[in-house]
C-alpha cells in the first residue's frame, strides 16, 4: 500500500457528470482527481447520442470548451412531430424566446471535456480497477483502487467523493436508506448508424401504428435512426431491408423521401426510468446516471447529469468559500426537483410516441389525440418546447 | 296506428344535447319534436353536477336562457390544485385572456331549457315508451313510440333524427359499422351533498396519497364533495364519519378548515371513458353521451354534448338553407376532433389526480411531478386552463 494521495474532491467516473464537475471545480481552484475503470479510448469511442439543452451548450462555451462544438455541431431551432403521414414542425426557438438545442454526440462532448481537463493539468486516472468506496465515511473519506490489475492498491483521501459512475456503478450502493423508483417500458429501440446524407433538416419524432421512429443525425454524411422494437429483440430478426422498410413506412409523408445508405452499426437498447430518492450520504454525493435514468425519448440524460454536476459544484463552492453546508445539505432536494421534471417529460414523450402493447385501443387513441393537441395548441407546444430545450436551472 | 305526425327533426332525448339542439333549430325556424322516456320531473330533479365552459354559458345567454343562471350560478375565475398539503391557485381567467367557468348544476340548465322551449311553443313529449328507431332509413326516417303504456303506437316522420338519448339509449345501436373505444378506471367517486356553508371560494381538486378528493359547491348552503373510492364500493362501508375523515385528510392544508354539515345524499359512481368513432348514418345523427362518455374529472360531459348539438345544428341549418350537405357529412369528423381533445383532457385530469392501484410507485411519482410542473410552468398551466374553460368551437 502506497502512501495515500490527498485531494479535495474524489470523482468516480469520467462521464458527463464527473467531467463537468471537475471543470467547474478547477475553475474555482478546487482540486479533484477523476477515476474511471474504462480506458480513455473506450470512453471517447463509445458512440452515444447527444442533444444538448441550450444552457448545457452555453456552459460548454463558458468553460472554454465550445470551440469544436460550435464548428461541428448542428444547432436545431425546431423538431418535427409526426403522426401517421402528418409531419408537424415545432418551432422551439420561437416558442421559448430564442432557445435551441445542439445536436452534438455525447462522446464528442466527452472528448472535449477530457482534452480540456488534461490541458488544465487536471488529473484523470483511466483504466483503474477495484475502486472501493467502503471507507467513504464522514471523518476521512477514502477511495482505494489499483492503477492496473497487477499494481499495488492506492488510496485517495478527499474531503468529498462524487459518485459519477453511471447506472451500473457501485457508488449508489453506498447511499443507505434510499428508495428506488423503477419503470421498464415494454419496448426497446433498434438504432442504426448509416452512411448517408441528411434526409431532413431537423429531428423527426414519429408515432406510427407500427411503432415509434426517430430520424436523427450525426453529421452531413452519417445519420442516426431508430425504430421501436420489442424488448431484448434479436438483431438477427432485423436484416437491413426490414429496418429500411420500417423506417420508410413509419416516417412516410406525401412529399418526402428517406435517404438510405450503408448501415454500419446496429444495436438494441431497452427503455427504462429510474430514480433514487437519496443522492447523498455524509461526504458522498452521487450524480447523473448513478442516481437516475431516463428513457432516451426526451434526450434528457446527458443534460440531467450536467445539472447534477452544477448543483454539486455550487454546494462544494459554498463549502470551500467558508460559507457553510446549506447547499450541500440541500443537494438531493435541489437535484430531485429537476430530475422528476425530466423524468416526467421523458415518460410523457415516451408514452406519447410509442405504441405500448399493454395499452388498449382507447389509450392509444388518447396519445394520438395528445399529439394532435400538442401540435395545435400554442400553450401545449410551449410546454413541450420549454422542456425539450431545457428548463432553467434552479437558484 | 294513428296517422304519422310530420316534423323536420325528430330529437330522441331531452338532455343537454337534445334541448340545446331544439333551441338552436327553433331560433332558425326549423321545427323539431323531442321524445323522452322520462317524466319532466325526473329530468328536472335528477341532481347532476355542472361546470359550464365559457362558450356554453355564453350560448345560454345568446339563446335568452341566461337569466336565472346569471342570478344563481357561481362564476369561478380559478380552480385550486392540491398536492399533499400544498394548495395551488390556477388563475383561469388570467391564463386564458378572460374566460371563466360557470358552476350551475346540469338539472338547473335543463329546467331553464325545458321551460324556455315550451314557452316558445316547442314540443317535448315526456314519458313516452317503446321508442323505435328501426325505420330511420334514408328515404323516409320514421320514429315510432307510445305516449303511455296503454296508448296506441304513434309515428313521427322527420327529415332527420337526432339520437340524444344518453349512454344507455338505443340510438347508438343504429349506427352501423362503428368502433367503440372504452376505458374503465379502477376506481370510483363517492359523492355527497351537504348542508353547509362554502368551505372555499373555488373548486379544489386534490391528489392525496389516500386518493383524489374534490371540493365543489351547489349554493351558499349546499356543498358537493367527492372522494376517490373503489369500484362499486358499498355505501355501507362509508358511514358519514369515515367520509368526513377522508375529506379532512385529503383536503387538509396548514391554514384551512373544512366546514362540515348534514350529509343528505350519498352515491357512488364509476369512472369510464367511451367514444364511438361513428356518430351518423344516413339521416340519423347521435350526440352527447349517446356517442361518448368522459369521466367527470374534467367537467367536460355536458359541454361536449352541447358542442355536438351546435355542430349538428350548423349542418342542419346549412341543409335547410339549401346550401348542401357538406357540414352534415362532416359531422362525425367535426365532433370527434373536439371529443378526442376532451377525452384526452378528462383522461389526463383523471390520471393526474387519482391514485391508481394498477400503477407502480414510479408512475405515482410521475403524476406528482406533473402536478408540481403544472403549477409552476405558465405554459403547462395555460394548457390546463384553456381546456378547463373550454377550447374554442371549430368553424
Amino acid at each position: 500500500m502506497t502512501h495515500p494521495t490527498r485531494t479535495q474532491v474524489v470523482i468516480v467516473g469520467a462521464g458527463p457528470a464527473g467531467l463537468f464537475l471537475a471543470h467547474l471545480l478547477h475553475r474555482q481552484g478546487i482540486e479533484s482527481v477523476i477515476l474511471d475503470t474504462r480506458s480513455r479510448e473506450d470512453i471517447e469511442q463509445t458512440i452515444r447520442a447527444g442533444v444538448l439543452e441550450q444552457w448545457t451548450a452555453d456552459l460548454m462555451r463558458d468553460l472554454g470548451l465550445g470551440g469544436r462544438m460550435d464548428r461541428e455541431a448542428h444547432f436545431h431551432s425546431g423538431i418535427s412531430l409526426q403522426h401517421g403521414r402528418e409531419r408537424c414542425h415545432l418551432d422551439l426557438e420561437e416558442l421559448t424566446g430564442g432557445k435551441r438545442v445542439t445536436v452534438y454526440p455525447q462522446h464528442e462532448v466527452l472528448r472535449d471535456l477530457i482534452a480540456g481537463h488534461l490541458d488544465h493539468g487536471g488529473r484523470i486516472l483511466f483504466g483503474v480497477q477495484d475502486v472501493d468506496l467502503s471507507r467513504v465515511t464522514a471523518d476521512r473519506p477514502q477511495v482505494s483502487f489499483r492503477q492496473s490489475a497487477d499494481a499495488a492498491p492506492e488510496t485517495l483521501v478527499g474531503d468529498f467523493v462524487a459518485g459519477c459512475d453511471g447506472s451500473q456503478g457501485h457508488s449508489r450502493q453506498h447511499i443507505e436508506g434510499r428508495t428506488e423508483y423503477h419503470k421498464l417500458y415494454p419496448f426497446g429501440w433498434l438504432g442504426i448508424l448509416v452512411e448517408a446524407p441528411r434526409s431532413y433538416h431537423e429531428l423527426v419524432y414519429a408515432r406510427h401504428e407500427r411503432g415509434f421512429a426517430l430520424l436523427s443525425t450525426r453529421s452531413d454524411t452519417v445519420q442516426r435512426m431508430y425504430i421501436q422494437c420489442g424488448v431484448g429483440e434479436d438483431l438477427a430478426a432485423y436484416p437491413d431491408e426490414r429496418i429500411w422498410q420500417e423506417l420508410r413506412e413509419r416516417l412516410a409523408t406525401d412529399s418526402w423521401q428517406l435517404r438510405e445508405g450503408r448501415i454500419f452499426q446496429k444495436g438494441v437498447v431497452g427503455l427504462r426510468s429510474f430514480v433514487s430518492d437519496r443522492m447523498q450520504r455524509g461526504p458522498l454525493f452521487i450524480a447523473g446516471d448513478a442516481a437516475h435514468i431516463v428513457p432516451p425519448t426526451g434526450a434528457k440524460g446527458l443534460n440531467l447529469a450536467v445539472a447534477d454536476a452544477v448543483y454539486l459544484f455550487r454546494g462544494l463552492e459554498q463549502h470551500y468559500a467558508g460559507q457553510g453546508r446549506a447547499r450541500l445539505d440541500a443537494y438531493t432536494d435541489t437535484c430531485l426537483r429537476r430530475v422528476w421534471r425530466a423524468e416526467r417529460f421523458s415518460w410523457y414523450m415516451t408514452t406519447l410516441l410509442h405504441v405500448n402493447p399493454e395499452e388498449n385501443a382507447f389509450e392509444q387513441r388518447i396519445h394520438m389525440a395528445d399529439l394532435e393537441y400538442v401540435t395545435s395548441s400554442r400553450a401545449a407546444a410551449t410546454a413541450l418546447a420549454e422542456n425539450y430545450v431545457g428548463l432553467p436551472l434552479d437558484g
